[in-house]
This record gives C-alpha cells, structure tokens and sequence, in this order.
C-alpha cells in the first residue's frame, strides 16, 4: 500500500475488514448451493452441501421437507416427533456427538461442552440448543457481547485491547476488545457481559455503573468451520485513568492500552480478530472518529455491519 | 392500548414506527409493481407503475432498456446522449417542470428550487440533480443530517425538540429534532449540520466544537409523494444547560426541552415526524436507554434503520 496516505490505507483496510466479516453474502461464497434448516416450518438456518449429505444420514432426527424447483435449494427439518426444546436439543446432540466420533468435521474438534439457544429471532423463545462448535454446521445465527473499555489519559481518548491467548482454539494471538464472549444458553446480555468483564479482565462489581449497552453489529461469513451469521450486542465502559484490566481465566495473553491511532494502524494491519475491530469500527463511528469528513465509504461501512440477520431467515430475501 | 405497561407501548409503539418507516419493503407496497431508473446502466431508482405511464411519454429524455421476464419490470434510462451530469440534470428538470405544469403529480405542487445530488452510491460522484420535491417519482436515495441537542439539567438528560411550523409543506406541526434538513447539491454532511443549527436553532459558532457525527440511519418508504430510500446522518450535541435554541428560519413554531420519558410517550403518541423519532430511538439505543434488558425486539429494531440502501440497487437483492 505504498503511495496511499493514512487515510486512504484506513479506508481500504475497513473496506477490506467488513467484506471479510461479510463473506457469505459475496460473490464466490457456498451461498447459492446452501440449503435451508427448518424448526417447525421456520428457516433457523443454512447448511452447505459438504455437511448436508452428512446430516442426511440421520432420518430419525431430520426429514428433507421440500424442495425449489427454481433454485435446487433443499430443506432440512427436526422430525416434528420432537415436540419440545429439551427433545429436540438431544436429538441434535446426539448426531453431533456421532459426527464428532467419527471425526468428519474439523469444527468439532473444538468440542466446547457449551450450547447457544437457537431462536427463530432474538425477541423469540429459543427451539433448541446446539453445542457451540457445531452451530456454523447449521448456519444458526449466534449472539455474543463485546465491551469497549476506553478511559481518557492527558485528554486523549485511549482504548484498552487483550491479545488473546496462543492457545485458544480460535484467532489464537490476535488483538481483541478489552472482553468479549458468546451468549451461552439462559444467560441474559448484560449478565454476560458482566460476567466477561469479571472473567476476562477482573472489573470490580462497583464499575458496572458505568457499562452501558449502545445496540449491536451484526454479518455473516464463511470459513473451514461453516456459515456463520453472528450479532454482537455492543457495550461501552468508560473506564478511571487508574484501572488496569488482569486477566482471570487464561483467555487473554496481556491488556495493552492504546490510543485510537494505533487501533487503526492494527485494525489495516489485520492484528485484530475480524469481529472484534468491527466492534471497534462501531465505536469510533458513535464516537464521531470516523465521519463522512474521513471516510468516502462510511454509509456502506454502516451497512455492511448491519446486515438484516432478524429477517435473513423470515422473508426468503434472497437467502 | 389499555392494559399494557408502559414498556410494551413503546415497544408496540417502536415497532409501528420502525414498519411505518420502512412501509415500502412491507407487504401491500407498489413494490412488485415497480420498475428500475438507470443512469449509465446502473440501477439508482425506482419507478412505480403511475409515475413509469407518465414518464415513458418522453422519449427525447429516457430510452426503455429492457424488460427482466421472470418479473414483468422494466427499466427507465437517461438516454446515453446526455454525458455529463449537467446534461442529465436538465434534461430530467425540462420532463419534471412539464408535468409540473400539466399538475400530474401532487408532489411537484411542493417544488422547491432545490436539487439533490442523485449517486450511485455516497461515496461515488453525482450523477445527476433532481429537483427535490420529484425525486419520490424517481425512487432515489436522499440524504439528510439530524442533530440530537441534548443537555443535562438537574443530572437528568433532557433533549431539545422543535415543533414544525404549522406552513411546512410535509408533517406540519409535528415534533422534530432540534434541527434536520436535507441535504441539497453540493453541501457537504458537515456543512449542511452546521447549516441547519445557525438556520434553525441559532446554534453560535463557538458551540460546533461540541457537534459530532454518529453515523447514519437508513430506511424505505412509500407514500401518495412517491418512493423514498432515506440516509440520515446523525449528529450529537451536547449543548450547555444555558443555551436556548431560537429558530431563525420561520420553520420552526417553538422549542421544548423534553425529558427522555416525555419523549418516548411522545413517540408513542406518534406526534414526532417519523424519521425524526427513529433519529432518536437510535440516540437512545447508542446511549444505553434502550436495551435488550427492557426492549426485546431491539435486534430487529436495529436492522429496521440500517436498511441496506447503499447495495439495494447494486446487487439485485429482491430490489
């Protein structure tokens, strides 16, 4: 990127971060050869053709309920002999578990004995729960929490950022927000953030007076571990000069505090895990850091962090 | 609305808002009747099937450029002899001033001398201007600012909203933000804000420091004017507890400073200008006073106002 200026570098760099964080829906993507995972009639989720013609194999948990004539796109539905949460979370686990035995997927090897409530939309109640790692199999939109833990120091406005530990399964040593976490089931959003916040960074239980929740991001990618289309409830914590994150549970390799410019130079340098500096993105358009005065794009930018996962299942628009 | 609290009004109440809003991509919308307008080849509008009867009766100005046979649309274009946005510009003004003169269209009764840059995206370059009161026969994206001027009193948070001026020509007499407008060719985002608050609220210049842009909201509607893809950028103010807006324009009838809690049953009672109080529902959502822990629906909410308006017409998806 020699010959462009910072801003341009910037510009290029968050135009980059959001079609990642959008793989999915870009040209090239299993998009169009995906088919649809159905509870109770509703689309919950999408499933490429490579995990499909495994999960056909089960005829006493799904049943393939139809099909586009237009599009060959097929469904896939929980047997409706399943009639509650509970009976159709086993189901599911217990084809998981087989899949895992047999070792045919590489995102079960990251087997985390932890599952995500899958809703129709997050205003509803949840249809099931699936383990953690087998969710992208299903293309099941997955919510998580994401704290933005700034402070100002000598009147500049400065962010505090984990590296994530080396040894964690995903983006292992890639910069992160100060805490961030999935919504496992039956926990609330901001019992969830605070529950990161204490595990991740040991905030004491005075300082949540100051976090406060500012709406959330949400895009779907793709990679090796399927289809994953992800909502991220944004919080703000305006943290005293004084305090110093210390990690608590092995997550986070070290906090480093850095000013808004060094977060750009790391976010166009990819050292961010993807979501994460979307999250960030977030906070410096709401913090009135990036404007259409820096950024040509930042209408696109916007929307490209905010793709209709509530919808994407209901209406049929184009997904 | 008997019977409910006063949270599930405001729920039901964000809801109408956000569907009233975005009444275009709803069931019962012209819609699936519209046809496309196009400059150069790319997609920068719609065209609904009342307005495309009277339209195609210029042939000097638009070519009918193809017909997609899955869904009967067609396509309008600014035939290629007109080159530069200047020649497109007059020619599209000669074809509105006549049917302005032959009074076809209710909308063209409230000409405004006044032009809006036509792009196909923000961040590429005027294609052509449009008067502003026809741009709704032509279905193209407008772009606005909204300045949220907000003050703490007493340790509350209270925000300034202004009453239209009972003469204006669209939602007279309804409640609007401190100060809003348009933004017509040539201005700037931040221009036009600055604009806006020295015209409507008498805003010092001393006091712009405190001015910062938020982003942009995003929505899509229809109404007897016409269709209307709408992208404001938002902008916060933190005014000091002394300062006093003074309309200066004649556009304004009066100023209150209004409580939170008055606001939102003001929203409820749908005394604001819709995309006024979706303005502020995003204001309270960025600043943490609406959350999941009190709105569950705001997932849905949040794409509601983030429509994706800048790839609507460039990828082909259901638009």
């Amino acid at each position: 990127m020699a010959g462009l200026t910072k801003l341009e570098k910037l510009s290029r760099g968050l135009l980059k971060l959001v079609e990642r964080c959008n793989s999915f829906i870009l040209p090239g993507s299993s998009r169009p050869e995906c088919h649809t995972f159905l509870v109770h009639s509703c689309q919950v989720g999408l499933i490429q053709p490579d995990v499909w013609k495994h999960l056909i194999n089960y005829p006493d948990v799904f049943v393939i309920s139809g099909s586009d004539e237009l599009t060959s796109r097929k469904s896939l539905s929980i047997k409706d002999t399943f009639k509650t949460a509970n009976e159709r979370t086993a189901a599911v686990a217990k084809v998981l578990e087989d899949l895992r035995q047999k070792d045919v997927f590489l995102s079960l090897r990251g087997w985390r004995n932890e599952t995500y409530d899958i809703r129709h939309t997050f205003a509803e109640v949840p249809l099931l729960a699936i383990e953690r790692s087998g969710t992208g199999l299903f293309g099941t939109v997955e919510y998580g929490v994401h704290i933005n833990g700034y402070c100002h120091k000598d009147g500049q406005l400065m962010m505090w950022v984990g590296r994530r530990s080396k040894t964690k399964q995903t983006y292992p040593g890639l910069l992160d927000n100060m805490c961030a976490g999935g919504l496992s089931s039956g926990l609330g959003v901001r019992e969830c953030a605070i529950k990161e916040c204490q595990e991740e960074a040991s905030v004491p239980m005075e300082m949540f007076s100051g976090l406060h929740q500012t709406g959330c991001i949400s895009y779907i990618y793709e990679d090796e571990r399927g289809i994953f289309p992800e909502c991220e409830f944004t919080f703000d914590m305006l943290l005293p000069e004084t305090f110093i994150p210390v990690n608590a549970d092995g997550e986070v390799d070290h906090f480093e505090l850095m000013s808004m410019e060094k977060i750009k130079e790391m976010i166009i340098d990819e050292e961010f895990k993807p979501n994460s500096a979307l999250v960030i993105m977030d906070f410096m358009i709401r913090h009135g850091l990036i404007t259409t005065e820096n950024e040509p794009n930042l209408c696109y930018l916007i929307e490209m962090m905010h793709i209709p996962l509530q919808k994407i299942y209901s209406t049929g628009s184009g997904f």
